[in-house]
C-alpha cells in the first residue's frame, strides 16, 4: 500500500525538474478552474476578514460538536437537512474510513465500480474488507443476491474517474434496494456542485438508515489547502459516526474559512457555481473536440471537472505518456492503478483554454523526443548484439517498410532528427499545430552496405554520441 | 461511546449561560498558560509573514509526502532522528487511531495505565481491543507473561491525568523487555516538553520497531486552533504507517504554522519553552500549596501543566463540583470517567495566578449555593412527607448537633442564608478568603413549635417560595 498520488505532487515534480511551482500546470487534480471563491468578482467572501478570524482561531479549541460548521453544511444543501444529519471530515479520505471503520469487518465484502478512486480499496484494505469490481454500467442492475451479500456499496456520483453522472432517479432506486437488504450504500458527491447538483441524493439520506452521502469544499471551491469534506446520513448514522470520529478532527482555522465557504449565499446555485459551471461544460467540449481530432486520443463522454482519455490506438503508453509529460512540468493522472493495470487510460482536469493550449503544443516535443529515445535504446541494443539485427526481417510484421531487401539493422536511425533536407527527410505539419521532422522519404540507413558502415564506426570503442558524429560526418555526408 | 469532553466545550457554556467566550476561564484543557510563541517577546516568529504565507497556502495541494513538515519535526527534536522517522498526524487521536488501525484485531489485548486519557479506552473498542487497566506505579514491574499476552502497551508521560513523570531510563527499559517479547509500546509525550523534554524517548524509537512515541504542537504552543501531531518510530514502521495514514491527513495552512512552529530557534530548549517550563513550575507549586490548606483537596504530586486534585474527603463530589464552577464560567476536568467511575478527582491545568485566584475566589459561591440547593431538596422533601420527618432522629449519627430533643424536621433550614444577626447568624471568615454565612448558632428550626408552625406555613398552597417569605415573616420576625 502507497500513499495516495493522484493531483500529484507538485513539490516532488518542482524539486526534480528544478522548475518553480507555479510554472507547472497541473491537470492530474480535480480543482474547480475558475479558481477559489474569494478571487470571484461579486463575491461577498471577504479573505481579509477571513484571515483575522482564522488568526484568531489559532488559540481557540473547536466546539467539538462542530455545530455551527455542521448547521452551515445544512443550510448549504437546504431540502430540510438540518445539522443533525451532518458528519464534518477531514477531507472525504477521512469520512470513508470512518464509515467503514464503524460498519465493515475481517472478510465482508464491499462493492466498488470499476473503475473508482485508489481511495476505495486502500480503506477497504486497512479493514481487510474483500472489494468486489463491477463494470460501473452494471451497478444499476445488480441482481438482489448480489446485493445482499454485500455489506457496502461505494459509488461516486459524477464517477471518477470516467465522469460519468448517474441520475438522481437511479441511484434512489439502488439505495431503496440497497435499504431493503441492509446493505449501505455510500455515494461520494465529492464534486457534484461542478456537474449538476440537482442529481445529488444527499437529503434522500435523512430519512434512510443505510445510506451516506459525502460532499466536499475541497475541489469544488478549489481550496486544497485546507482539508473538509462532510457527511449527509439520518439521525441515527449521522449520531454513530459522530461519536466515533476522533474527537476533534477538524482544527478551528480549518473550520473558520469552511464556514465562510459553506455560508455563501446561494450554496449550491449560487452566481460562483453557475458560472464555474458554465466555464466547466464549455472548456470540457472544446478539450474533446480537440482531442478527438487527433492521432490516438479518444475522450469518453464526461459530465465532470475532467475527462477520461482511452489511449488505446496511441503508440505510447499512458505510464510514458504521463512521465514525458512530466519532465515539460505538465502532469496527467496516468490511470493504469484503477483501470486493471491496462496501460491506456488518462485523466485530464478541465482547466483554461490558455492551459490546454500549453498541453497540446508539447505534445510535438514530447513524440519527437519519444522518438529519439527509442533510436536510442534501438541503437544501444545494435551496438550490444550487432548479430541479433538480421532477426527483424523474418519476424517483423512492417517488412519491408521501404523496399525489398531492405537492412534493419537500424529500425530506428541513429540520426534522428537530423533535419537535413539533403537526406530526403523533410519538415510536415502536425495535427497540433507545430512541425515534425519526417524522414518517411530517406532510406540511407536501410541500405545493407550504408547501415554496416554505420555499424562498425558505432561499434568502436569511445562515447556512443562522440561515435554517432563520427559515423554521420565519414559515412553520411560523403553521401549526400 | 461518546465525544471527548476534556477541554470542554467553551462554546457550549457559553451559549447556556448567555457568557462571551472571553469571559469564561478553561482550566479542563491543557495549553501552556504563557499563550502561544507568537505572543512570546523576542520570539523569532512573524504572525503577519505567517498570515501572509496560510492565506497563499489555502489554493496549494499539500506536498502529501509532507517532507518539508517531517523535517522540521526532525529538526526539533535532533539526537540523529531525521524526517523518514516521522509521522505526521491530525492531532493525537488520529496517530494513536492509526497506530492501532494497523496493529490490533478484534479481540486483541492492549495494556492501559489508569488512570488515562478516555481516548485511550475510545480508540481500542472502535477496533475490537480489550483494554486491560493497570495501576500506572504497576506498569514498570510487569511481569513477563503479562507483557507477551498484550498486543500494545499505551503510556502517556507525564501521565495524564495525574502528572507523574516517568525517567527515560524507567521508560527504555520498559521499551527493551517491550521488543523482546514483540508487544508495542507507544509512549504518548503530548505536552512533554511543558515537562522535561530530558525524559524524552523519542530517539530511541528509532532503533525499535516496536516503540512509537507520539509528540504534539496544539497544547504545548497554545495552538488549539490547529491540528497537528507528530509519531516517531523507526524507518519501517514509519514507511508502514505513512502509507496506511490517509493521503492528505494535513492541511496546507495547518503545515504552513506547524512548519514556523517546529523551526522556532533552540527547539525544546527555546527560550519561549523555557520561560513555560519556569512559569508551570512556579505557579503549579502555588497552586499545589493553596489548594492544601483549604478543606477537602489533596493536591497530587505533579511533574505537568496539569495536577490531579483527590477531593475524597470533600462534602461534594467532583461531578457536582465541576458542575457548579461550570455554572461561574470556570471550567474544570471531572476525572469520575477516567478514574473507575468514582467521583473524587478533578483536574485542574495550571493557568495564570490571576485565573486562579478567580478560582479561589468563587469557592464560597459554589458552597453557599450548594447549601441553598440541598436545603431547597431536603424542604421539598419535608413538605411532601411530613410523615417521615421524625426519622431522622433516631438514623441520623449527628443526633442531637445542637441539643438534646431538637426538632429535625429542617435539617437544612429554608431560611438559609438569612443573614440577619438577630437570629443568632453571624459572618466567619473563609479559608478561601471571603465570608461565609454561618448559623452554627441559630437553634430556631429545631425547637418542635416553631418547626411545626413553619411546616404548616410552607405546606399551604401556593409557590414554595412565596410561603418561605410567609413562613419567615408570620413565624419568625415575631421571635427575634
Amino acid at each position: 500500500m502507497s500513499a495516495c498520488k493522484h493531483s500529484r505532487q507538485l513539490n516532488k515534480t518542482s524539486e526534480e525538474l528544478h522548475l518553480a511551482e507555479s510554472d507547472i500546470v497541473d491537470f492530474s487534480s480535480c480543482l474547480n478552474p475558475t479558481g477559489d471563491p474569494f478571487m470571484f468578482k461579486g463575491s461577498s467572501l471577504d479573505i481579509e476578514n477571513l484571515r483575522d478570524i482564522a488568526a484568531a482561531q489559532l488559540k481557540q479549541y473547536p466546539d467539538n460538536r462542530y455545530i455551527e460548521l455542521r448547521s452551515a453544511a445544512a443550510h448549504f444543501l437546504g431540502k430540510g437537512i438540518i445539522y443533525n444529519n451532518i458528519i464534518p471530515g477531514n477531507g472525504s479520505c477521512e469520512l470513508l474510513r470512518l464509515i467503514l471503520e464503524c460498519t465493515v469487518k475481517e472478510g465482508d465484502q464491499v462493492i466498488v465500480p470499476v473503475p473508482c478512486p485508489i481511495e476505495y480499496y486502500r480503506s477497504c484494505r486497512i479493514f481487510g474488507a474483500v472489494t468486489q469490481e463491477i463494470e460501473l454500467n452494471e451497478m444499476f442492475q445488480l441482481p438482489k443476491r448480489t446485493i445482499e451479500k454485500a455489506k457496502v456499496i461505494i459509488l461516486s456520483n459524477p464517477n471518477n474517474p470516467t465522469g460519468k453522472l448517474v441520475s438522481r432517479e437511479e441511484l434512489s432506486q439502488l439505495a431503496s434496494k440497497c435499504a431493503e437488504h441492509q446493505t449501505l450504500l455510500i455515494v461520494d458527491e465529492s464534486v457534484i456542485e461542478l456537474s449538476d447538483p440537482c442529481q445529488s441524493v444527499a437529503d434522500l439520506a435523512t430519512g434512510n438508515d443505510h445510506l451516506i452521502v459525502i460532499r466536499s469544499i475541497v475541489n469544488t471551491f478549489a481550496l486544497p489547502g485546507i482539508r473538509f469534506s462532510y457527511g449527509i446520513a439520518s439521525h441515527a448514522m449521522a449520531e454513530l459516526l459522530n461519536s466515533a470520529r476522533l474527537s476533534w478532527n477538524i482544527g478551528a482555522v480549518t473550520e473558520a474559512v469552511a464556514k465562510a465557504i459553506l455560508n455563501l449565499e446561494g450554496g449550491p446555485d449560487s452566481r460562483y457555481l453557475e458560472e464555474s459551471r458554465k466555464f466547466i461544460i464549455k472548456e470540457r467540449e472544446y478539450i474533446v473536440e480537440r482531442l478527438s481530432s487527433l492521432y490516438g486520443f479518444r475522450p469518453l463522454e464526461s459530465s465532470a471537472n475532467y475527462i477520461l482519455v482511452d489511449m488505446d490506438g496511441h503508440f505510447m503508453d499512458s505510464e510514458k505518456f504521463v512521465k514525458c509529460f512530466e519532465t515539460h512540468g505538465i502532469l496527467i493522472r496516468d490511470c493504469s492503478d484503477i483501470c486493471k493495470g491496462e496501460k491506456r487510460y488518462i485523466r485530464l482536469s478541465v482547466r483554461s483554454r490558455e492551459e490546454f493550449e500549453k498541453l497540446i503544443g508539447k505534445l510535438d516535443d514530447v513524440y519527437a523526443e519519444s522518438s529519439r529515445e527509442a533510436a536510442r535504446e534501438k541503437l544501444e541494443e545494435t551496438i550490444e548484439h550487432p548479430e541479433k539485427t538480421e532477426a527483424g526481417r523474418g519476424t517483423c510484421s512492417y517488412y519491408p517498410c521501404h523496399f525489398q531487401g531492405q537492412d534493419c539493422t537500424f529500425c530506428f536511425c541513429p540520426f534522428y532528427a537530423c533535419e537535413d533536407e539533403r537526406t530526403g527527410g523533410f519538415w510536415i505539419d502536425s495535427a497540433t499545430g507545430g512541425k515534425v521532422w519526417s524522414c518517411e522519404k530517406c532510406t540511407l540507413m536501410h541500405q545493407p552496405k550504408i547501415a554496416k558502415k554505420v555499424l562498425d564506426v558505432l561499434m568502436e570503442d569511445g562515447d556512443t554520441d562522440e561515435n554517432i558524429r563520427k559515423a554521420w560526418k565519414e559515412v553520411i555526408t560523403s553521401l549526400i
